[in-house]
């Protein structure tokens, strides 16, 4: 999703692809170790290997991480990451595969007089087209006046 | 949470305190890193300052990493993460803030013969008690004889 | 600098001065993991102490790889990092110090029917306004018409 | 090049070849996270595919890095990194290329009594001693007295 | 080993066999990163084609290091990492090798009223059962009571 | 230590002090996450506060792991790191210590016409001159003649 504007500028409806990424061995090594995460099916090939996903996956979190790094976002313009609902990991994503995510706006929420709720409805994709994963996500954004006030 | 044994294992109302893990800046930095998220109050401090944060916070997806990772998963039990409900993140992690995952099994429905679904009530809190997230995750286990013959 | 659009949309004397960005300790200890430069002005606090600098510094090449990382690139734009003239580190960057970079394009040159070198003068500020790097780079972008064609 | 005695020992027309590094996936994977710099010509392999490369290439900026980290200094005769000219990105540097540096002093500059300018030309090869970057780097060294009175 | 009880829960002749882990092209990059060890051998394709080894090897001090990462240790009950003896590598770890971590408790010694140490001798294998390193270590461990007080 | 020549240039009683490098608090997370070594007493604040040491402190084979990195190692002059005996942690070291290691030769054995092993006793010492570390490594060096045919 690009969060770019002010509240006021969204629509519900719009819709955004993002720029892909591809997840290497070196990135679910990396997330190992800042998650802290060794979990064997993401950290031992020959364990992977007897799993039904038959070779090591990269962990949900490093999926959903990637994808919010997806994301463009201007300063000034994101008050914070709010929530998160329904998230389903639909398929594995497996070394040298390529995510995209694909969003779409579903509901827009007043709070109050400073920020509003931009309420995303985002697929994850793979290089093939298939869903990885399913979620929708909720971020704060800064309504008009103060996204000028504060840059 | 603990998952570290088959399906049959668990009971509703379970619960765990995990150990705990401080988020330095250094995790911020190699999560920034690692997800691509240079989202400005994360990592420009002096942005950050003129936030209502008024400092530099984690990203909301490495404190549910490292939540994660806090998990204590035994080879053989976990087969996927399977997903997220009605995540919220409620305050801030700040530098050198130490996080705790207090969990609690919430529900628990068979998936065929060979997996179990353990739906589990989390809060990550804080070093003062506060609630940083609150969320419900939904692991899938393997179910007893499977997770013998696979070990 | 922002490279977003194909070579016919620049001007000369265009400019734009890009987000912000710390450099923290831990982005020290990562770029010398990187770079494999270890000298003791940048790990050493002790020897760093007894330098002209009173304390660590950040590499150089960190601050212009941070740099070039501040830099907005459309996907399908930018085609090659060309070049880099007349660098010159004029103070150096310190744990904690923000950098911003301040760009003004100098030069257009066409370079056959699909590209063209957009030729850009960049400071290197920090949080107190002051250049700490002085430079020209050249960046190979898409004339108009390639970009549509490969997006 | 080997900066590992003062000022007076260099002499122009002196040359030296550095050890090999061989570029990793991984070594991007962490470049692109210390720098910021996502490009997807280094990150995503469907885009990178697509380009006149076809397939991902190192960041400049890493080649860049990694050849100061072949650098010899000895603590306490390099006084800082001063500047670069004439810097050119010949070649690509792909995935599990092997690069060297040849540099060759061109210019010795006295700059007071307490320091001097090596001025040294560069060239970053390839496993097949292919150019892959022509630049010209100045050192600032402690001139004789200076290094002996602080190590 | 599991450190996952007080000094009285131990036995001369206990044996555990820990859960794998594949040492990738990644976990060498990092290792040279955070050690600092750039050694060829570790870190140039070209170089190490030519030694005994004929490819890069992962350091010794990686693989012992993942080897304590591989230990279960339970927060409260190992004080300090005593000692190591007896060290030897004894076949190479290459990339894509996955090692596990055979111990046996060879002694026990009380060490004053709170702590006791626990010698282990372990064998480092790796997916052939081949042993790469064999070693002693010495682990500090609580002494009962004292183990439920800090907890 | 400096393993630069050939074995015959070595002499029993040869000493060398290694630069410095500073443990920082982004080394240990680091290194807990290339070890998976997360062992609360290097990474949770309020638990390492709670213990004989007060606060965190680096692992062992984080320390051990830098000193091998302060070694100076020429390409072609070293085979192999063969072994460590009698390694003491001797005393902590805590986020911003800086390490040195003070080396000397102890002995030297013909292994074959190609190698020789150096025996070498390291203390590891920080900035107040406190031995951290106090160990035996041995390291296989190429024989004279061996070292010319290589490089």
């Amino acid at each position: 999703m690009r969060f770019d504007r002010p509240f006021e500028g969204y629509a519900v409806g719009e819709r955004y692809r993002s720029r892909g990424r591809t997840i290497t061995e070196a990135d679910i090594v990396q997330f190992a170790g800042v998650s802290g995460d060794f979990y064997p099916l993401h950290t031992d090939r020959e364990y992977a290997r007897q799993t039904r996903f038959g070779e090591r996956i990269a962990h949900g979190m490093l999926t959903m991480s990637v994808a919010t790094g997806l994301w463009v976002m201007e300063p000034g313009c994101v008050l914070a990451f709010y929530g998160i609902d329904a998230l389903r990991f639909v398929r594995p994503v497996k070394i040298s595969d390529t995510i995209y995510v694909e969003s779409e706006v579903r509901q827009l929420t007043e709070r109050g007089e400073t920020a509003g709720l931009v309420t995303v409805h985002q697929r994850i994709v793979n290089q093939r087209e298939e869903t990885v994963v399913d979620v929708v996500v909720h971020v704060l954004v800064e309504r008009e006046g103060n996204v000028s006030a504060r840059a």
